[in-house]
Order: structure tokens, then sequence, then C-alpha cells
């Protein structure tokens, strides 16, 4: 069955029982779908938003070059992951969501189903479980499209900005980078899904299934982290807009980079390729990318990965690798 | 100039500048554009949040058959209208919104800084000066896609839901219904837009820029109203929405739904079509619906068209028109 064959009210009737609601006396979902709007807890009296969206065949597809097919699992788990990770990123727990899916009319009703799971499953089993969906909107379009917009609470406390970077300072990273990257070549290679080992089809699930370290976040800012951003572009691109904001320098550390490429080798070998170009350019992995205090004990899940340094010369802010510019970028939305 | 010739953050550089930030000490935006997320004011410790999509070619067609063509004015315009609109609805005031914009890559740049000046003059013009674009995502698409979480405040009062509609309550709508429909015919007609008179014009206006009469969610909320909500899918099915969740029946009056039509003559006299079935039917003027206590002066804007009344039959919720069942229904997403 597709979802042509249904109404909009009937397709939501099999879609909420599959939503998360938030539990018991944590959810901050105080009016949930139903009205013109939901009504969702600020308890500080602040709301941090985020928004995100998925294109099918611009941000996934839907069929792969190896013979994977992208499931609604997958789909529904990225859109958490990805809009979780943004308010982890500013210290922030997330209250709720709202969702958008855009649906060719022969997209089939179970897909849809198997998607409302992955949402939950993602916002479950990534820790959030408090994040309640407070509502959405269904509607028709040629190619398949998520949105989601993410509310989350500062419980009183400050924000942690991409901003405050300081000379000194320690940089490190909480999860991972270059994963989804290497995930996403195997995805596009020759190499059939069926062929890949344990360790190559678990770069290739990070593509598919991301494992943003929502814990790090506030932990980083409860540990007195100055500056923090998640790594959705890549780290040289991201850390380039976390150094321009700081008006400083982000030296990354040789040593470490090849730490990072280590986990990438059953992809890189298989497929010629050299790894630091993930390390350096790889984003959706949601790495979380922070720095802190030198000399200050890292937090649990943060691993140093270079220092921030003063700029040279007035506005030559940027991104070195063992004092030497970083020219590796990684992809951008528009610019080929 | 085309949106592939840029990249993303040239493309937000032109952006941002045409976005409506909100005014002095009434903005609720305290962290901006820039981070990871924006964090926006909830005062009274709770947040109203929705969320909509337009999908060209769904929602709308960039060009008509009747010659018009859709200006990213008109999207933005929309795109504001129709999320500020769900924020009144509940009797709260919005406070933000943040927007994700999928566009092809031969997209015209003039195009998405016409779409944020659209988004910020429907902001300003239709009554919602405060709400502050907060955030956004820019990506591509086959296919151009405007989605809009708006973010909105009860200042500490309680919202109308749909659920409080009770047997003897005068039924009420503000703005227009019809209007919106009748302009969607004119522009699938083959009368070329030229030849229109200004009468017939402006009803094709509504379609493309509607003017949901924000000022009357507040204003209803304070002089008691019981039930509320906004129609985008027409007056039987919303009002069969409200008469469910208020196990109610909403009875209109016959003479009442004769007025609404008559300024939609213009547009049936032309085209040879009953104007009764774009009252009844005709979604997108994002008119609002509400319920008073009978005997309330109705708050300005306000009309009377018909009354609650109890339901014969357990879960015989439903719209009458003179006491019989309407059968005429607007427009779904899904089911042709």
């Amino acid at each position: 069955m597709t979802v042509a064959g249904l109404s909009e009210s009937e397709l939501l009737e099999r879609i909420f029982p599959r939503l998360n609601r938030g539990f018991g006396d944590n959810t901050a979902l105080l009016l949930g779908p139903g009205d013109d709007a939901a009504i969702v807890a600020a308890p500080d009296g602040r709301t941090v938003v985020s928004i995100d969206t998925q294109v099918a065949d611009q941000d996934f597809r839907l069929q792969w070059n190896n013979g994977y097919r992208t499931s609604g699992y997958d789909v529904g788990w990225k859109a958490a992951a990805q809009n979780l990770s943004d308010i982890n990123a500013m210290g922030a727990r997330a209250t709720s969501m709202v969702v958008s899916l855009t649906m060719p009319p022969e997209t089939a009703v179970a897909w849809v189903e198997d998607f409302a799971d992955g949402l939950t499953a993602g916002i479950r089993e990534l820790g959030a479980p408090d994040c309640a969906v407070a509502g959405g909107d269904l509607g028709r379009g040629r190619e398949l499209a998520v949105t989601v917009a993410v509310l989350g609470t500062l419980d009183g406390r400050e924000p942690v900005l991409r901003s405050g970077a300081r000379p000194g300072d320690t940089l490190a990273l909480a999860g991972t980078v270059g994963r989804a990257a290497a995930g996403l070549a195997l995805l596009e290679s020759g190499t059939g899904v069926g062929s890949l080992t344990g360790e190559q089809r678990a770069l290739m699930d990070t593509q598919c299934r991301p494992w943003p370290p929502l814990a790090a976040g506030p932990l980083a800012r409860e540990a007195g982290a100055t500056a923090m951003m998640d790594i959705s572009d890549g780290l040289v691109r991201d850390g380039g807009r976390m150094a321009a904001a700081s008006r400083a320098v982000l030296n990354l550390d040789a040593a470490a980079l090849k730490d990072l490429a280590v986990p990438l080798l059953p992809a890189s070998k298989l497929l010629g390729t050299d790894p630091l170009a993930w390390v350096l350019g790889g984003g959706e992995d949601h790495g979380l990318l922070a720095t802190f205090p030198a000399g200050l004990q890292l937090p649990p899940g943060f691993t140093a990965i270079g220092s921030v340094e003063a700029p040279a010369l007035m506005n030559s802010s940027g991104v070195t690798i063992a004092g030497r510019p970083a020219d590796t970028v990684g992809w951008d939305h528009f610019a080929d």
C-alpha cells in the first residue's frame, strides 16, 4: 500500500503511535499533536532551536551504488541524530521536535511507519528519551524530503558558543570524524554491500545511522568548555568556522589526526584512498569539537587533537595542521 | 547568477540582512543565527510550536496556466502567513521562526533574495513585527521546497484549543474563506492574468499572498472564545475537526454562507462555477474559526456564521448546513 491510498488523517493514525512522546514526569510536552500548534515547556524561560533538512538523492540515496537500500528507519534515525546533535553542541538538552515529511505518492506506507520507528529509536538510543515529537506536517512532493526543527532547554545554564576559543586552550574531539565519509565512499563504490567486512559495514552504518555523542555536550559545558560546535561539514571547514568566530587559529596535531585515521583503514585500503582526507573533510558523524582551558582534565569521551593559538596577523584566523595551513575542505552544499 | 555559483556562506551573507530580527526591546531573539542553534525567549516558561512545508508544483506552481509566475516574494510571504496563522489560532503571539529552503541549483540568487524580502514583509505587514528569523538551513534538491517552524508565546495566558466548543455557542469567522480557492481557479484557468479585473486579481493575490487575521487570535482568546482553529483545508473539513475534537455539531447558517460567497462572484461568474463550493471547501485564506458563549458580543473582526449543537447520537459529531449534513469537503494532501 502506498501513501496515495490514504488520507492525511489515516496516515497520521498509523504514525502517531510510533512516535516518542517523552516519558513520565520528564516530558516537556504540555499539548501534543492535534491542534494548530503544540505547546512545549521551556522551564528556564529560554528555548534553543535549530532546523535541518534531508533530501533524497542529495543528502542520501534511496538506492546506493553498492546495492544498499536506505530504509525509512535510516532516514528517521539520521533526522533525529543530526538535529539532536545541534542542541547538544550548545550544551543543551533536547525537549521536543516537530517533523515535516514530504513524500512522492508512490511511497510505501510501510516505509513511513519505518521512518517513524527510526526517528523514535534514534531519539531513545542516542540518549534523548525525554525529547517528544510534538507535531508535524505531511505532504506530497516529487522527491522525498524530511525537515526536523528541534527545541531544547539550557536548564538555567549558559550555552557554549563557537566564539569562545582562546589562545592556549586545548582543542578536543568527542565522538568520531571521517567514519560517515568513509561509509559514503563504500556506499558509492562498486564493491557490493554483501562482500563488506564487519568493520567496513560499521563504517557504512555511520553514514546511514550516525551516533553523535549526546552526553558529551552537557558534560563539556559543566567542565568549562570555552567553545563548542558539532562537526557536520568536516573538521577543517567547521573548525574554520569556530576559528573565525573566535578570531583564533585552531592548530591540529598531526599525530592525533593519524590516530583518527586508523579506524578508517578498512575502507581506505579497499578503495585505495587517503583516509586523512576523510578525517579532515568528512562531516556527518556529528562529532563534537570543543575547546577547554589548558591543563584542565578533559571530560569523559573527549580526546585532545590540537590547541588554540593566536593568529599571526589580524584576521588570519583559520585551521592549521602542525602549524601549516590546512587546505582540505569539507563538502559544500552549493559550490562543487 | 544562480545559487550553484555561490557557497552556502556566500548565499547566507546575501540573505541575512534581509531577514526580520525583531525590533528593539520586544525581540525574543537571545542568540541569533551563526551557532549550532539559536536561543529564543519563552517568557512564561512555555513555547508554542508548529511546522509547515510548501513544495513547488504541489502547494503552488512557479508558472501558472494563466501566465502568472510565482515570485520568491510570494513564496516567502505565504510561508510567513501560514505559519503565523497556526500560532494565532492558539491565541498566541509569534516570537520567532526557523526556515529551511531547498532549491534546485538553477534557482536565481535574486529569487532567493526576493524570498527573504517576502518572508520579512509578511511577518511585518501581517502584524507580527517582533517575530525574528532565528536561523535556518539551505540545501539543494530537484524541487523547490520551503519549511518553516514557528515559535510563539502565550504570555502567561491559556491557549484556545479545538476541543472547547459547547452546544449553544455561537460559531464565528474572522478573515475570509474561499478567496484563495477562487484565486487558485483563476490561476489555473485559461483566462490570461492580464485580462483580469481588479477584483479578480485581488482573489488571485489571496492565493499567492494570503492575509490571515493575526490580531483576531489574541482578541478572541481575551473575549472568551471556547474553541479556535485556522481554516487551512476548508470550512467543512476543518470545521469537522473542531466538531470531532469537541464532540459537537457545527451548524452553518445558510444565509451567512451566501454572504461569504458574494466576494467570490467575480471569479465564479467568469469561470461558470458555484462559489459556495469555494466557501465550503477552500482553504489557504487562513481565516479563523472560533466559538463563543451565546450572547457574548463578538470581538472586532468576527462574524457569526452558525452555532454549536449537541450531536443527535453519540459519535455523530460533524458539520451541518441549516441542519443537513455538509458533504462538500476541502482538499486533502493524499487522497484525490
